[in-house]
């Protein structure tokens, strides 16, 4: 995915220009960390995250790095962590759950139960942490995200993972609409084709969700209220 | 769940003074059966299916072989079968995905890849047919079961299983919102006590679905075009 | 709605048949009041308040007051009030907006815009005060409910209106579902047909909400902190 | 928004290049058009067509009459049409409708009922045909889109309007993972930052729907069977 420096002093000019606009007409506002936050490990799986697969991304040397320290941070603190991967049982005739996907993209590819489908081990989910199989490209899609998220009193939700022009993107948008305060960790989302990742951190900075470096994100972590304690305060509200 | 004539009795005189009202007014409308149906077999896990659990239910002597029937009926044409179950990865902590429905029933009871929470294998599924492991009652809630049923086309599902009060309810409720026909089989439903399956069925018919016999369903299932063909028809048109 | 005394008693034995059964088993729990509610008036619009229409319920001499009550007690806190209404704008052809309830329903006969449709002015919203217009029987279903609510978090829904069998029933069900602590107000709901509000609420009670007299959840609104001195919290710690 | 061609040139040698591993990886497939479309004309309304709103898109002179040619063509067939607007009744406090989005984006200045928010009287609105105020990004999240068209067992969504970086990117995501294909028309839409157009309907085309110019969507709404006509056989069908 090595592209001249050509291509992206273009981009940053594109860029520039825009925000230009942008400013002026009061866009790219700051959502901002809210108190509960959960972290979302969007398709970290061995299809995305290993060589040889047709959905196999770039960057993985900086991703997995950044992520690792994400999900230690976000563990001291009993913050929820959620990882999801895309997978299906059927992919042909009357029963295959690929609904219209598999007429864009290869999702035929994906096979439930099979070692591609399955989390990156160097970011092994922890006993207990919940992996989401979804069938769409959102997170929130055809899953119980959104009524998990709420049950545990998460306002904000820390975002990884890949495909910028895909997942990521649209887990994003729905978190916000949902009613979530997306953070998305720079150095932690990729793809597999060159500016796919500009462009979308660029629009979703614009409207949807704060792009953020992980050392930020880190920092926020270390401030946050340990998770057990409120959750307990909360249940012993509820004892109605 | 035996219970006295005289209780039958009373719940028979409601339902019919409700209906004089309801049918002065212009409910209990029939919904019809549609041309593209599927088969939506809720909950018919051993949890609920064998004794001797909290989720038990009464009646698998009459439900069990109407269900077989059903199977075999839709198999026969292509029609997709969809079985769930409620299970949980998780039943403590921040990383629960029982969200708050533990504060009413005993979700807590049904963990993921036990026993309990198979579908029971005098009804399994035959490969491919997909099984949905839902977290809440209805069978729409937090799946990807709507976008499964549009991109298949089905307008119409054949509803089964247990428990009336619970999610058979639920699931009939969302479907009709969703733009499906539900169609309950009478003979195919249960509960774990008294009067549920009578009121619930009753309110559905009523507003929300039809309630119909086995056998009337069997015949509509008979003259449905067999699902591939058609299936075939629409890869064709998608040729663009 | 007037029925018999022998009917009454024989849902009354029912219930307390299946009551026990619900306890053995560990049904039945109580899910408390969280720290945050807000109060769903559901339908209470002529068409459903008013004599007349085929829409019309029984018991408003009771629901009209004691919705006042929690209007007042809720607007002394700040706490949110979402009215809902059901009501079409096309009635007819490939535009129509009713999807398949108009198979068993006559909501042909609710128009938008027309006074039939518009809350009851007994119970009039204040300036400011949501209505939402709704097609379905959830109130969250096709609706902006979920995020409006998770986005001031909310965690807990006081519900009210009409009718038990059809769209309180509904909303309960999916308010659960979606993360929110369901109270239904005994005092406030109702319907238009004889039962249908006894064996809902013991449906709910017993797996989807709490059922509480209305001096309960008036004692609960007058604990809750003031809403906005939180709301400015929450923003403070936003300026991220 | 007239960027140098050196910018342009720039983009398409990213697009290029992107695209030769898309081919290799078997992404960029074609969905097709279905058998029974809908128009959805997404927040044509004149705080996005006319100039001197923060919300003011650029390109309405090739938009517009495009649009016209499409409506007239959909009119003629009786193909449901559907606006949408983004509009809010409460901009302040515990009651807003606006969630979280005023975070990020000037929402604060989209007030129902004004002339700002209502649909280009160029483009109006036939009578029947549904305008529907969405709170979000896509047409389909919180409103009542996905069931209205699965009541209208359509399959296909035709797509329009602003802007690409936000409305019609988030709504053509949600189509295809709700079971419906997009088909993104390429004169019909626009937004008002440089790049946002080209680099989002790239995306699009890559993994999400087909974008294809005005003609070929004009030829395959010239084809489609008179809507009313299905709609009268389907209607038979449900006489149950």
């Amino acid at each position: 995915m090595a592209y001249d420096r050509e291509i992206v002093e273009a981009l940053e000019r594109i860029f520039s220009a825009d925000t230009s606009i942008y400013q002026q007409r009061g866009f790219q506002r700051r959502i901002g960390f809210g108190e509960r936050p959960a972290l979302l490990n969007i398709d970290l799986a061995n299809a995305w995250t290993r060589p040889g697969n047709p959905f196999t991304c770039e960057g993985m040397e900086t991703i997995i790095p950044a992520v690792q320290k994400l999900n230690a941070a976000a563990r001291a603190k009993g913050v929820p962590i959620v990882y999801t991967t895309t997978a299906y049982n059927v992919t042909d005739g009357p029963n295959s759950d690929m609904g219209l996907w598999v007429h864009k993209i290869p999702v035929e590819e994906l096979e439930l139960g099979t070692d591609a489908v399955a989390i990156d081990e160097r970011i092994a989910p922890a006993p207990g942490e919940q992996v989401i199989v979804k069938k769409r490209a959102s997170a929130f899609h055809g899953t119980y995200l959104a009524g998990f998220l709420r049950a545990h009193r998460v306002d904000t939700v820390i975002l990884t993972g890949v495909t910028m022009a895909g997942c990521v993107r649209h887990t994003t948008e729905d978190a916000i609409a949902e009613g979530f305060r997306p953070i998305v960790v720079r150095e932690c989302v990729g793809d597999r084709v060159a500016g796919a990742v500009e462009w979308n951190l660029f629009d979703i900075d614009a409207k949807f969700g704060d792009v953020e470096p992980l050392d930020a994100v880190l920092d926020q972590l270390a401030n946050v209220a340990l998770f057990n304690e409120r959750e307990a305060g909360a249940a012993a509200g509820t004892s109605g």
